[in-house]
């Protein structure tokens, strides 16, 4: 009986999912889902992925928070629309969630839309929220040891960024041990190392971006 | 009905944990649950804590993992007896494995368990598993602002361990602001700051897990 239960809700999750991804296709719309442990640097992220791409895209953003509104209100300088989604305690962002947020949208004027998950690297990584891709953002603070030790992320996820690139010199970090444990686990996984809070590595970020977004819109 | 099954299996956790409490304050057992993010210094805290209380105290210790043994394998050198919980995708450790796990053990001669949960600063703190004291790790790479967006941990943790200090010049943690919203959510909140690879703030880490050991053995 409890198994059923389990499956139920499961099940109801990606029947959702499937529903969201065939509605962006169809408006063409780029949403992906930033998935990270918290403090690996989703929200600076964001805030440098808006200074650039301002003005050249129509952005949206989903936060979804365990509580307060913090990393909303940080975005919301930039003059996206932001749909907050906190979660009162829940661990991951739903299928469920995403769709009522999505309403909230003037979905046919929407080129991307970014979606800030839970900052947590292992219960978001198994709940499809109807994306395009998962972006896993590690910060080096972490430690090299992360894509093994946690990884359903870096198999399910299309981009691995590498955060805080500015701090590897004043921990221990080994990029070697790190790189063949990712390429053990997702051989198709493109890393880009960036320093956010510095303006480093943005660039290859936004192009990565943009390729994803000249696919879609065909 | 689903509702029921969910009460159903927390009330079942709470029941083990008490069973646990009640166990170990009959063995006069201090067990600790060290929870965090992934990298916050949960595993390099417990072999420079390990360096420290051998010889001194008798140790066990249960380690929790996604997947992968490395944690454990890093603490093996020290000699304690140490049970690895291999959740298999699970965020969190629930009492009935650490019930199981501590017949691993020779009860009778063993001082202070060290539990390190799965990395995970959300679904942990939801989860009693019968510690004396659930222990905070928090490290200044992941952000002043992290007690107020992931306040349920910070709340029944019994002691906070500030950890990674040494990097704080090299990023934007704010330790007024910091300190403030730990004593708007847990007055009684003790912080220890530690710098765990440079051996720095071990000594008062040391001398807390002495006090609570001399409490329980009373």
């Amino acid at each position: 009986m409890e198994i059923k239960v389990m499956k139920n809700i499961l099940n109801s999750n990606q029947d959702k999912a499937n529903e969201i991804k065939d509605y962006l296709k169809e408006k063409k719309v780029l949403m992906v889902n930033l998935i990270g442990s918290p403090g690996a640097g989703k929200t600076t992220l964001l805030e440098k992925t808006l200074e650039h791409l301002k003005g050249k895209y129509s952005i949206a953003i989903i936060e979804g928070d365990v509580a307060t509104d913090r990393d909303a209100r940080r975005l919301q300088k930039y003059g996206c629309p932001i749909v907050l989604i906190n979660t009162d305690g829940a661990c991951h962002l739903e299928s469920i969630s995403i769709q009522n947020a999505l309403h909230e949208f003037d979905i046919d004027s929407v080129d991307i839309i970014f979606v800030e998950n839970v900052g947590n690297l292992v219960c978001p990584a198994e709940f499809d929220i109807g994306e395009f891709s998962k972006i896993a953002v590690l910060s080096v603070t972490e430690g090299d040891d992360k894509p093994e030790k946690y990884p359903l992320l870096f198999r399910e996820a299309k981009l691995l960024l590498l955060n805080k690139v500015d701090l590897m010199q004043f921990t221990d970090f080994d990029k070697e041990s790190f790189s063949k444990d990712v390429q053990t686990l997702n051989g198709q996984l493109p890393v880009i190392e960036l320093a956010c809070r510095n303006n480093e590595g943005i660039e290859p970020w936004i192009n990565w971006l943009e390729e994803q977004v000249t696919k879609i819109k065909g």
